[in-house]
């Protein structure tokens, strides 16, 4: 007996994974506008309560909601409650969405629903740093009038997107040196063939002063005006830090730098990829549950 | 004494280099729009007459001109005549120019002016197709809402630009093949970490029918009507050789494949760089004359 | 004024660390044979007894001791008891080394000394992971009459020295397939560029029946007879995991198949960056203490 | 009808050669001892005379003789004459050679049978090149008791087995830098990620006094005395250049420095590789005369 999976609202990352899930089962999509699929095997609904089946399984955006009370749908002009989505699982049925928060999870709770959080997946979060490494240094491409190749790249912080970073800037043939705080992570510059700077010597260094173009991944302030003031002229800076980000974007707007706070990169260019990385990592829970795959 | 050089007309690469030797020169700047430059330390005139002395140096565009008659100034309104431009440089300076045609080099030569083409120069056309494989992957990063990563990619042809895309693919960890006629190229494939196909045995490879995204770097047809109904209906295909192209783009049409003509790549991608490499290029000449540097 | 450091025993990377930092301070060394220094600048003595002068720094090897009670001394042909060395350090001193078992704290701690574990150093770890991957290739270029250059190759585990090989072995082309158990690991190869195996399904699949070359780095055994016996008969087995290793070393004779146990590998590949790698980390944890550097 | 090979002489290659070959045809080899063969498919007989049929492809060895009257056969020990082998080819049969000389030649040629030598194929140069390079890597790792991350290399020339070694050094993370004369192969060099030194300006720069690893591809001498006197007392210099080689070794004596003159590289770290890339070579001149493979 083959599942029964219900894909429901979120952005180009959501539609394009219901479109690949829709290569070999049943899928009822709401929450979408009928524009966004070309595949003929959607078969898409306009509200929750004409889908004619309850389903297996419920994919949800990220984030779930906004306010807690409403579906994440910005490609849908419509509304979709929460509360509807509810009754549209079988008991037992899986239930998973992205950024759950507490009031969302108290939703499906209340009416007995187990949802899970894809990501907490440390699999997903790999591939996704990935992307969103691809993502920025498409930015950094479309910026700049510039070749990669020997340019100075300064990358803040040592995470997997940092990692991801040096790798494809690597291929460029930049030059690329990391500041980051801990010396574990400076170990790891150099073991990845970057020069390594301690973040609390950056403000005086020459890879601050000498750099061409420099990708942020800390989520808290560390281009403050005094060290933007340091900077080139021409440099770019692409800001990949979630929440506060790390620059003080009106700092740089007084001095001149352009700086692009890119937010949102995979869903933006690379949904195809990111949905499909979304749906292995449900895979993958589905899997470790006994529950056969998506 | 100084150099005096004149930089005259040109796309961006020619408007960017005339900025990067104002720097610690005087130039004199000719076939371009005033708001081309940022830096005021560039002079521009309207027309050759008004440039008040003789040129040491004269850099013209690539190439030189379309129909041997009048300049090359894709960003100037008015028509700059060839022949005006002979009058403004010193006996025994030197003209350097793209592309130079029979005819345009007979208008130098017949006012016993030589000129020499940087094309020539071996170092520019490395550093070029670095350049153009640069581009070429901001285009594929562009037009495609997929990763790079794991992705099957096929480069049609084993010269310089695809040495160049394959290490830039390779730093993005795509899954390259390469297509190639000569026993040698496909050494050199392997040697570079990617799989090889003889070319005549192209058409009923894996490596076509698998392939997402598809470079050709050679100027005849290969990818023929037959051959293109072997491919991936979500292939895109980026052709970046010139003149005749590599592909038969009406097929690819009828048959609603996604094809992509990328020419003047770095000239349109990286126009700063593309303009140094030529002025590199220049020094270089200028040094093994034993004329110093731009 | 000047710290004093006494460097105590060990096997090549601390003779080598002791001559690095007698470039630029005075050392003390004593546990080691006259023959393995180069350097003038080192003054070595025969017993503790005679050191003139009590250290702000003593630094003991890894192990410090295998029984808890004499200094571990590979290169040195007396027996120096660990509790002669607790009278060379002065009040305040700080003591170092590497894998220190209760028995050898004790001993410190019970003369009022604190001793600290290098190896709880993350930044050691990554470089030290490094090291043993330029090792570990070292004996597969030894080890085989072929080269590396599109070798298939698998890779047992993804912690630190598994990706370190990635990254060398990508260098020479080699056809790298990675085998672990958590998706979050299958992640990392494929963002690494390289083939993914779930452990569950090794036993049958094409990355252990068609593989040239094995690197274990998993600490309990893999291969067991059932798997061995999947290889192919010209295999090279490198086995990197400490204790108990991964391998079922009696079925892999009784199979005919090549393995090479390889320990202490940076050690005896690279003394001289090993030993500077763990002067490193001393070095971070007095500047840390605000103690200086070595 | 299959074809009947006769391998005669050479060294661990051309054993490996003929082990690889039997797997799947007749192979008579003869100018080898008989532990040389693991593989029971081998025939080997020892002489010429007692083998019992004519064959459509000789194989010999690189070179094929040192004074053009005998064989070339380092693992056999007794002579075998060039004049006997003549007489073991069937009419239109091929015979090849590596190192051909004309005297050789002529001996062949004599008799009616045209003699091609493996090494004027490119394919088989670019796969060489790359074999030697793992090789000139073995002997740095083995020679040196430090890691290659980091460590600063410098690569004189900038030929096929330069840039297969920047590609492996690449990926230990070595810091490396080209000296050459030609501006085309500094551009190379930089598109590869390498730093890049005119060879005219080598002897004043930081790349030769900084060295730490100094590999030389250029077949004449560049590190004379007066050069090397600027090297580091500890660097290690593995000369890669056939005949005069690129060193004054009396003066690297002189001055203690260490240095390896690395010939017959592949056919030493790499034999059976080697052996079987000259195999593909002989295979495709085989193929292009429409003769089938071996």
């Amino acid at each position: 007996m083959p599942h029964i999976t219900i894909a429901a609202g979120g952005d180009l990352r959501f539609s394009a994974l219901a479109e690949q899930l829709a290569e070999s089962r049943t899928v009822y999509a709401v929450g979408f506008d009928r524009n966004l699929f070309s595949s003929d095997k959607i078969i898409l609904f306009d509200s929750v309560m004409s889908i004619p089946e309850r389903a297996d399984v419920l994919i949800l955006p990220m984030p779930v909601s906004e306010d807690g009370i409403t579906l994440n749908t910005p490609f849908y002009r419509g509304t979709l409650p929460l509360s509807d989505l509810t009754g549209c699982v079988k008991e037992g049925g899986k239930v998973f969405g992205g950024r759950v928060s507490d009031k969302v999870r108290e939703v499906f709770t209340g009416c007995g629903l187990e949802i899970t959080d894809y990501l907490s997946r440390e699999e997903l979060t790999v591939l996704n740093a990935e992307a969103t490494a691809e993502g920025a240094v498409q930015i950094a491409l479309e910026e700049q009038p510039r070749v990669l190749m020997g340019q100075r790249v300064l990358i803040l912080g040592m995470g997997r997107i940092a990692k991801a970073l040096i790798r494809v800037l690597s291929g460029f043939g930049a030059d690329v040196t990391v500041a980051a705080r801990k010396y574990s992570d400076l170990s790891w510059a150099r073991v990845m063939g970057c020069g390594a700077v301690q973040l609390s010597e950056l403000a005086d260094s020459g890879a601050l002063s000498g750099a061409e173009l420099i990708f942020n991944t800390v989520p808290h302030i560390i281009l403050d005006e005094n060290t933007l003031k340091r900077c080139r002229g021409d440099v770019l800076i692409i800001d990949l830090a979630s929440k506060p980000g790390g620059m003080d974007i009106d700092a740089a707007g007084r001095l001149g730098l352009r700086a692009v706070w890119a937010l949102g990169l995979p869903g933006k260019t690379a949904p195809v990829s990111a949905g499909r990385m979304i749906g292995e990592a449900i895979d993958h829970m589905l899997a470790e549950n006994g529950d056969g795959t998506l």
